[in-house]
């Protein structure tokens, strides 16, 4: 059943992301996607389509939850959109939806992702994204990894969601 | 693609729903799943658990989109569940994120989703639901019908979807 | 400390509403300031604003929580304007800001307050509103009343919050 | 008429901020009301409640947007307690409601307040709060400010909101 399978967010930029980020996305969706995660993000392009690609070419179900109103807009690789119509305000939707946060570069949007999933409890795991340090020193709630499947297996770990080995 | 496909929110009861509302319910979610439809609802049980386990006998997509923090509050037949933390400001995304709404017996809160759709355009039918009336006379906003597959095609019907035929 | 006071939902129709609704509001938002009472609505024309006016004529204190993300939308007798950038679905917050609703006139927008307010557990009474009835007969969870003033004590004596005089 | 009014956010901790945060935003909320600024919040304790404090003391407007559905979970300094029910996601309407935001210490929640403003365009000044990073060099979005009555120039000036003299 699905909706008690892992669900994982991934969040990073929208139209601005790089090709690197892209990238990473696409591989930690298809990586997700294989070891029978639900994959949950903004729904809209750029790292949210990259990972909804990889995840959609492995059978994997993908959620976006939209900013606007309109279903359309949401990315071609979505299972299912959820058109909140609640702005950026869903970012924090994103979030409560999901397990565990795979954050990968981003703006400020992915930080206030990055920032509620600490704030509730969930891992963050980042590949290329905001260094967090407060007056006083570093912040350890983010788990910096360096490439895309350790990501996704950091992010299972850090979630106490066992070590799901690809089908 | 099933972001593609028509959705159709049926609300109604929780706990307090009758064997009648049910019965019903799961004959509405059957016929959805049938015509390729994504049914989204609240996730709880009642009206909403017998829609999802009609759809998901015909191995149809369901979404709940649930009033508290925890997934794990949703019914067994969901293909996703999301925990929105809204509380009943919930009812307000279940329209949102849907074409047309059918609504089946139901309280105060199916009430507040068949007053979100009409005011946000969307068609509404219904089963043995409210019948609305405001000084002046009756509202017309809302189709009655008598019964279950009758409902399903006048919803498609008034949300110009076509009178796609079961598979 | 006004945040102590009796918070009142004043909810009804916006450009649409008819001059008898809103020479109902005007008189209800008078006698709410002369009471003390904070009118809380939503912020837009028609019967809140038309409330809103008859508050501040008092001294009252009046409270507009905005479908759209621009404050300057509210009307010009606010005390306080919230951009909650939720569209439709801040209904759901004007209620939840409120311990009794009273609705003048009014359309769909209307109706999902009432049934949201009487879904939670609030008083709601009605002046020119719906009617409401379900399958079965009428439902008995709004208070009508035939004059602004009726509508004020009434709603107060529902909350359980005593038949304060005016100053 | 204080919806007109410029609305300034004060962000940073609850019951775990310490005492030097919580003079500061003393000092930030007196000199807010000085200038007739509007003062919105999250409504509890710690900084929110000791900027509230401040400005309540120079007989300004605090309005809290509080987590919770119960308007007495308010600190005893707010004009208007608005119960959201959205839990944490009121983060996100406190920074809506405002022009500009002053964030003073804090941890998660205060960093998704400061991201979310910084994704809306609005100004952010902070006092000993988070320093933002990203891959590839710092974020200058925040403006760094030493004491409070130069983070409310700062944030009066960034806003492009004049600067306004104490009354």
């Amino acid at each position: 059943m699905s909706a008690r399978a892992v669900h994982v967010a991934v969040v990073g930029g929208d139209a601005t992301a790089g090709d690197d980020s892209c990238a990473a996305a696409f591989e930690v969706g298809r990586e997700l996607a294989r070891r029978g995660c639900v994959l949950v993000c903004g729904g809209l392009g750029g790292v949210m389509e990259a990972a909804c690609r990889g995840a959609a070419g492995e059978g994997g179900l993908t959620v976006g939850l939209l900013p606007g109103s309109d279903r359309s807009e949401g990315n071609p690789h979505l299972s299912v959109a959820i058109a909140t119509g609640m702005g950026e305000m869903r970012n924090a939707l994103v979030v409560r939806a999901s397990d565990v946060v795979i954050a990968i570069g981003g703006g400020h949007g992915t930080l206030s992702e990055i920032a509620f999933a600490l704030k509730t409890g969930r891992p963050v795991v980042g590949l290329g994204t905001w260094d967090l340090a407060r007056a006083g020193g570093p912040d350890g709630g983010l788990i910096a990894c360096a490439d895309p499947v350790a990501a996704v297996e950091s992010a299972l770990r850090a979630g106490g969601l066992g070590s799901t080995s690809p089908g």
